[in-house]
């Protein structure tokens, strides 16, 4: 399954940058669960680009849910959301068909696809396509939230800026992400959306570094091996266009650790076990420990910029130089925060349907 | 599948620490691949613990392969390979029945079997079941490198100790790996060895960071969502016990650069395209761009150690202290590197045959 | 994945009777292939209701490819098709809510989806939603045809009336099919249309068999144990309502026979390794052997009809009688044809590009 | 996954007739699972050739559970049995290498594998390797049991004699199974038996159809389209050397009833939900429905004969005559009958962990 994620709840993803309409299918939800169409506006309009750091395209997300729904609970059946595409301006990219734009999928899309890509905006590649996976997410979030599981990602840094970190009971934190124009926990929203105009100024991008926690969920959900915990997250998270890196709690700082700093003790409280500290970010062996899921993503500048660059003409077979146009965005980091968000609603209501059988999400706690 | 791995080409892991035989299931390879058992016992010899910065348990790593091999050669029927466990000594483990031991998997463990787990050694979380891997995988590195493709990997930083990254054509750095006693590229093994020995001699341990090459891998493999090359392959590096961040290319660096920097512009080298640098380790959108593939792992310092450490006994419900006084690796750096060139191994060898057909592998270029 | 089917190609479904669309996603497609409207329009049409054994509900099956098509090729990116409804007459449906109509799925829904089923219709469970596997089917069709692979299915026998099998070379037959108005290879359209219309005169439904013939499939395709030909195939005409019997070749009937009538001997002819007789179907081991893949599949009664039966309000929780007095088939037999003709062409392609790679399709002979 | 099957409860299969070590690995077993070793052994002296009917090769089927089970119970790790070769003659198949024996796997095998298979024995096709199945069905039937669900199978029909079917309430014949010699029901375990040795008298062999039932199924198992409970079964029933064809229910014969005849009425029983009549063998659109689930399997007569057959021999490239001198079954329907009861086994508790959690089968009732 090449465009399709999970094993007990599936998400299928299809649509091109500039085709009619995305389509996504989410399979093997519970029956009964609540479709909150507010609550998709509300997670499409966070992703929707907008304010400084963001492409000037202006997207509507209107959606139609098309099937597996019905009189406002899902079926069991599955659900199909389409949405479809406006403000589509394919002239932008007629001007540069054969270039092979850097760091984007123009070449390797060339190269797998062997001519036949559509190339307008990326294509299947566009950033446009994680519109789907943020509207199912947003049933699954929905579910989540009724059985006390929360998730929220931050931007932890950009452009030389930096946020503070999940505290360690993040629910207060998740649950102000929902409410924030600018998906930062601390006071750093202005300075950052300074650092990207810098950039946009210069023609230029920049990236950024964004966390993800996850709260509430029980221990010993994941696998030891290759359904590990870590391992499915990471799969998911490296399927969102721009991401380089992953790490779980203090992550690539553990390599510099002594094993008596990086270890997190075995304590009581309230008669559950629970660690001190949590520099493995809630994961041990692959298997949720109780403690918040933390984890960090690794996320490059916008490939696209103003600036010239050097590049060759696939069609042509020639190097030439480049500068985009059209309109994009100086830095992803905002609008993916809803996306990883909504990603890992997927990896953790499947590993928690395969856990715990099907209707576990539809269960009243 | 849980302890499965792979699509067309898929490995299945099963086996203790402390039973009686690992077994490992390499599943869908190509028919007439050569079975080189001299080539499977120097991976094994490689993994096994030896020098400073090792476990004192010394492993022979003897195997048989029980199916799929007829005259030296793969059937296409499904490879088993069998390797005993030998100088288990149970009741260094049997003394602490109960502990959880920080930042292994046994409260996880204990919590997902319910009570059941064999929790001598970490059971089927131990290291040691890493010997499947490093024995398939020698199948598949020796039959990767009859097609061009090398794997290598080795450490780039542990204990404060840098080694120097890979060089950007890898090939020489990769060969040179086969023949290392110990697995850096520059003139560090005697600083890090010292580094890791004080660790030791404090009863503590020590992480690192590995880094790992895939040379000769040819562009338009992977997938744009989620079988991304980057997904694939993290997905089965956090299979690995003791991963906690993965990132390829410059990682997490690119996080603080901006895009005209982090980008790598496309040229034309005798024919071909290549990039300029290679800041997104030979993968853009998900696809191999021909450029060999980079990236880095983050180790945590082993959580065993000798020094005393705040914990939990499980049965009893109360907190405790606790060290161990049993053997341990102070460092896993060093033995984890083959493991992650086996894993890669088989990430490689099965998107080839995703892409080209199951018998890709065994054509003669 | 509960809607989807296939490994290298899949194929996931989604939508419902009474819904506004279908929707069918078909991915892993090769790129560069043709994608011909004119050829699935053909094929709607001939699943579409019409003429004496059918519902009189009138589809019109209009259909849109809202992604993976460029330039009237696939790009390799998943190809959405949806099919809007029409023609919708819910109150039909909303008279007896809460009845379980017998041997439909009514109570096995109501059961599973523990009441938030879409009952209108039979929901999810509707012969509607076989639309999108006729549409999908059409592509790969026209795929496996230029690739000298063509599958065919006919009326074996219905209500009493038999059709002739197969020849032991297909292709004619199988070409045949394509302009028959009624699919049958002899000279029995009119008498098994009677012997329906005979059954609906009674307010009664009539079953059948049909028989499926795939000529061109390479040897070698297949594998022994749990991706054999047979079990592959079996689980796709399993998916569609009504099936409840698959057999290979001479099937039932080989239980009765002996050994030295049974086997097919292996022969040369043309320098090529045949079989004499085609007992097996074309299947030895779970793996094609070069002839004719031929297999039988039982069609149940509609389990429809207008005659009164007794069976169980589900909301009531009474014993009541039912007569459904809306529109319905009489026999599925004929529209089932071209159903079967869609998903074995699934099964096909999956396999092929398992084993010859991802491209193979698209490869000029 | 080629030689593996299951979703949430998987097996892998792996090992040749003329190998050193069938290997069988059975991987997400919930915890705790008591694991009867004389139980096993029980279920193997049953698949084990005896008496009449049977190949005069004699195994002993010594097994060695070498992971998953500590203490007598399952752990949830990976759960490998490993049974020995014994009695192998490899010299009997020496002598015909490169015959094509009719209706094997010979030359399937050898287009497939491109000469490399292990074609002693029938190498990985040999039905030898259905001792795993079978080790790793008595656990999993074990568990089952101890839930209320039973499962057996008989021979209905061979070489002419038929048994009487399951009773409507299957219960009390699937336990006089487990005592039976012979595994048929009624009273013609002898007339079966000269049958057959009428057939093999004449160098010859004979097949037969075997019936297996599940009993105390909950309503609510299996999916709409391509997880149908009908699908998954028949894909593994296929799985197994011999068969030909599969039927629910009525199966076959249910295509020249009326729906008037073939529909099973909705009735209620002590304030259940049952049916009146079971000709859709426990299942509606693809889901059970808390009846018996009832299937046929039709196998076909033994390929290997005594009498004189045309056939190929594949490395010369000509045509020759061939009849086996070696042992081998007359019939292997009786063999084939507890093989069927362990892989529907697993494909119960597998569709069981998906739908009520990976615990399930672990928990008491």
């Amino acid at each position: 399954m090449k465009n399709s994620i999970g094993t007990s709840i599936t998400l299928t993803l299809a649509g091109e940058s500039h085709g009619p309409e995305l389509c996504v299918v989410l399979d093997g939800l519970a029956p009964g669960l609540k479709v909150d169409e507010a609550s998709i506006a509300g997670r499409l309009a966070s992703r929707r680009p907008q304010g400084p750091t963001d492409t000037a395209r202006r997207e509507k997300d209107e959606f139609r849910i098309v099937s597996g729904v019905f009189e406002g609970r899902t079926t069991g059946a599955p659900l199909t959301i389409l949405i479809p595409n406006a403000d589509v301006r394919s002239a932008d990219y007629e001007r540069f068909k054969g270039i092979a734009r850097p760091s984007h999928a123009d070449y390797t899309a060339h190269v797998k696809y062997a001519g036949f890509e559509d190339y307008r905006g990326g294509g299947h590649f566009s950033g446009r396509v994680t519109a789907g996976i943020v509207a199912a997410g947003a049933i699954l979030l929905d579910a989540l939230a009724s059985r006390g599981i929360l998730i929220g990602t931050h931007i932890l840094s950009c452009a030389g800026v930096a946020d503070r970190p999940f505290a360690a009971e993040p629910e207060k934190d998740i649950l102000s992400l929902l409410d924030a124009e600018f998906p930062v926990l601390g006071d750093c929203a202005g300075a950052m959306c300074e650092a990207v105009a810098a950039a946009r100024a210069d023609g230029d991008s920049v990236g950024g570094i964004v966390q993800t926690a996850i709260s509430g969920l029980p221990a010993g959900v994941g696998e030891p091996w290759f359904g590990s915990l870590e391992g499915q997250i990471a799969n998911a998270v490296f399927s969102i266009g721009g991401v380089k890196g992953v790490e779980f709690g203090a992550g690539f700082a553990l390599a510099g650790m002594r094993g008596s700093e990086a270890n997190d003790p075995f304590r009581i409280n309230g008669g559950r076990i629970v660690t001190g500290g949590n520099r493995n970010g809630g994961i041990n062996g692959g298997i949720s420990n109780g403690m918040p899921v933390v984890f960090n993503t690794a996320v490059k500048p916008t490939p696209t910029i103003s600036r010239p660059q050097l590049t060759v003409d696939m069609l042509k077979g020639t190097e030439c130089e480049f500068a985009f146009a059209g309109r994009h965005d100086p830095a992803i980091v905002r609008r993916i925060c809803i996306v990883l968000t909504g990603i890992t609603a997927l990896v953790t209501a499947d590993l928690l349907a395969l856990r715990y059988g099907t209707d576990w999400l539809a269960e009243i706690k």
